[in-house]
């Protein structure tokens, strides 16, 4: 009985697969890796219309009005759903002010501040909302004005070009005048990218100021997926971004913050979270579903940094999370090597690959697993961990052939995915990015892809980045030329001030979460335009064909 | 042309009644007189359901549901809709906690705090917005929430007995609690009451307690007119409210703090503004029109707070105001020495008397005029200043006269105003306070009202007073009593836990403003039962019929 009196609460029998010390060290070195936010203050550039458009992205386009001088000495009753335009994306706090004109307040005042980073933000309502995310995303905010003259900060950080200010109360007995409206915008981007070569063409070189722009604001204290929604640190993202960034701002301790706060922040088991968050204090989505591809991802990300820094302390001091990540690699694989994609799911894992429900997921995962591997495979050699993980070799042997021999169709001549051999770009990518197939053949199956009437196209710019890695893998240079042109062109083209979370040029307005003004519209994963441009000049800033 | 270039403004040609000196001297002795606030924490006491029922005020009635602990610790998003109940009325600032439930916050939080001092606040939709006030009067507040845990104060301070809580925006991915509720109650009625006799009827030490409660309620800075809506300082409720002091919480200094804050903020031709703001700085509704009886009303305002006082200084320093206002009664006086009550409306007066759209203010205005030229006249006899006011006597015997012989009707035995010779409750109650006629002649004339079935009747609780007044100074005094047992004690029964700015037990929805919810119901000039219970003991505090 009296053993029963020490019994030890379940949490100590479960181990930590890292030490407490050892996390602990990890979120120190996150933190101060810090960095400092630069504070920019600005001023909207112009009164805008927004106006319905068929033609216009998502139906709308803002063209200017008016100066803000005028509407500022004007009576605002008058001019309630006046938007105003800062003329570049912005993320910081935002404050308005208010005074009487003539008159004396009599009655308090009630606005509405609708802040868009898209036109169609600000002019479709918000309500009845059928959005699958939370509704507060969106950002409209309801201010009450007790006392005039009013200098009021919205407390939430804000991500927009556009506000729109509609007068919900007024009294009939004064009148008054919105005097300004400020933002303190915030980045950590302080380095200058180098400039592009003269010869780039102007639509390339728009892309690219984009991509900065996008990348840009998205770098705060970590690598933000979009400031205007999640506000967090993803893998997938942050995968991306450090790409970007190891070609545009180099700005490498913040990338460094990151992976250390991952790994501080890992599952008990040693398994990575696939989000993070900052504030109050940093935390992992505890209780989230394993996101197995971005947990992978983490090892490339370690490698891709010591390869851009050299920094071999941050990389040993990492290497056992990476290594962690390996032993799921077995965890659902059948038989004949395959990822068994269908049981991983069922079991709980999330495959993300892209945003598409239609996606199977399997033959893009064994391409993710055997790309993961060979690059970790590439860093314990710099690390001289050969050793510590000699079951790699093998394995990416293994499953590279059975990729061959049950993925690959050799009448279509593409990979196939799943119960219904699916043809997808996600599939053919993957297997391509992880060199299961020579660059002749990686073309020919390209070829065939291109020729498909039936392959699951990308849903977005994420899955959309790797295929244009494949495609300059596979030395199709031209074609990925175009996919860069064509798509991140396509959304400058129609009025992109950053680069888009979702952007399916037959369908202005899909959304993941069943609304698109709670689509992100400044997102971390379709900056990486500037990676292309900047990594391959040969291919995208060379003005020929 | 010379003399061009030495043209002043007009400004400077002309005059201000008061010298700036003294203006300035009269804003230093208001402020030296402003009142600490007495800052109290309140916790809601439960949680109830707001349920349609058509024999409750206003259609609505709160039944108790469960207790807030309940509420706390179970997941709020299964309860949005809920409703807290302070059980009583408050004035100050709110502030909630929220916090995650057994679950990492993914999203942000929206919520929807509504204020109601009424159960109707919280049950009926307020848009679209009829109303002719500001909406934003109305106490429904959005919030979002960015970050758990969260304590928040709502930036307005409120007046409300019933909080809902809706909630607009949350994920699906995490869950959350509420788990505080707190309002800083403010007011600057300290003093202690003294207690009603033991013989007072409990109806009667209901009315009382509610009274007590309105006037503490309004007592902040200044005596407020509501403390939810308009939050200032007008003389029609400050002569009430002073009267009720006098006879609960004696703090006079607030009194003076009035007088001297409407004194220093006057016109420049030396009349009175009807209301004055004291934020950001002390001023007044510049540009509102002259509200003629409020200005009448100061004089005896002033009368009455020498008398209860002795505050001699005061009376002398102000009295120049007084003489003042009596400068106006011969303004629109016609050949007989009537008011043209046409004319001065025409001419941009503002003649209040009662909320009522129907009355005909001639007769009410002729008894509120006499009634202040006689206190005028008694406060300068105080003072030794009847020489400054020597035109007084023979006005009022004029008027008086005037009254009798142009405004009664001897058929009827009633006094009858304006062109269609309209009887009502302002005309008679007003003229019998200004003691025109005989307490005998006034009972008769008060007996004809009652039995009149076409006379106007008060439109609320401000001129309700007045004829209640009318009542005791004519000697009926168990008809003033059945009134307020019947007019007050109408909106105790009805749940009233402080009394309304609007009450007409025929129709509750009646508003001013053409929006019930925008009404005030913690009203100073609905207050008054203290000073008749309190006054008169022998009539309201005796246990007899």
């Amino acid at each position: 009985m009296l053993l029963l009196l020490f019994v030890l609460p379940s949490a100590i029998y479960s181990q930590d697969f890292y030490d407490n010390t050892q996390r602990e060290k990890w979120l120190k070195i996150a933190k101060d890796n810090t960095p400092a936010l630069v504070e920019t203050i600005k001023k909207p550039v112009g009164a805008v219309k927004i106006i319905a458009d068929a033609n216009a992205f998502q139906g709308y386009k803002a063209i200017s009005s008016q100066s803000v001088s005028e509407v500022y000495k004007k009576s605002f009753k008058q001019q309630s759903g006046t938007v105003l335009d800062f003329g570049q994306h912005l993320t910081g706090h935002v404050t308005i002010t208010i005074n009487t004109l003539n008159s004396v307040q009599d009655a308090p005042l009630r606005f509405k501040l609708t802040f868009g980073e898209v036109p169609a933000e600000v002019a479709v309502p918000f309500d009845p909302y059928t959005g699958g995310l939370s509704r507060a995303w969106l950002q409209d905010e309801i201010i009450t004005v007790m006392e005039l003259p009013a200098t009021i900060t919205i407390p939430r950080r804000l991500a927009f070009r556009y506000v729109k200010i509609d007068v919900l109360g007024s009294s009939p007995y004064f009148d008054f005048t919105i005097n300004d409206l400020t933002c303190v915008g915030t980045t950590s981007a302080v380095n200058t990218p180098d400039a592009l070569a003269s010869s780039t063409s102007a639509l390339m070189a728009q892309i690219d100021a984009v991509g900065l722009t996008t990348l840009k604001e998205c770098m705060q204290t970590v690598f933000e997926d979009g400031p205007k929604r999640d506000r967090r640190l993803w893998i997938g993202d942050l995968y991306l971004q450090a790409q970007a960034n190891t070609y545009s701002y180099k700005q490498h301790d913040l990338t460094k913050r990151c992976l250390y706060l991952l790994a501080g922040l890992a599952q008990k088991d040693g398994f990575l979270y696939c989000n993070v968050f900052e504030s109050p204090q940093p935390h992992a989505q505890i209780g989230s579903p394993f996101l197995f591809d971005y947990a992978l991802l983490y090892n490339v990300l370690l490698k891709d940094y010591l390869e851009a820094t050299g920094d071999k302390q941050t990389a040993i001091d990492l290497w056992p999370v990476a290594k962690r990540q390996m032993d799921n690699i077995t965890t659902y694989l059948n038989s004949n090597n395959i990822f068994d994609a269908e049981k991983a799911a069922k079991n709980g894992w999330w495959l993300f690959v892209d945003w598409n429900d239609k996606l199977d997921r399997q033959a893009a995962l064994q391409g993710i697993m055997i790309f993961s591997m060979k690059q970790t495979l590439a860093l314990a050699k710099r690390l001289n961990k050969e050793k510590e993980v000699s079951q790699l070799p093998g394995l990416i042997d293994k499953m590279s052939s059975a990729a061959l021999n049950t993925l690959y169709s050799k009448d279509q001549k593409l990979f196939v995915s799943g119960p219904t051999k699916q043809v997808s770009y996600a599939s053919q990518s993957w297997l391509i990015i992880a060199c299961v197939v020579k660059k002749k053949e990686a073309q020919t199956i390209l070829k065939s892809l291109q020729a498909s009437k039936n392959a699951i196209k990308p849903g977005g710019p994420y899955l959309y980045h790797y295929y244009v890695q494949a495609l300059i893998d596979s030395g199709l240079k031209e074609d990925a030329k175009k996919i860069v042109a064509e798509y991140w062109g396509g959304m400058v083209n129609k009025g992109a001030d950053t680069f888009w979370e979702v952007y399916d040029p037959s369908n202005e307005q899909l959304s993941p979460y069943n609304f698109y003004p709670v689509n992100s519209y400044c997102h971390a994963w379709s900056c990486t335009p500037i990676y292309f441009i900047r990594k391959y000049p040969e291919i995208f800033q060379a003005n020929s064909k």
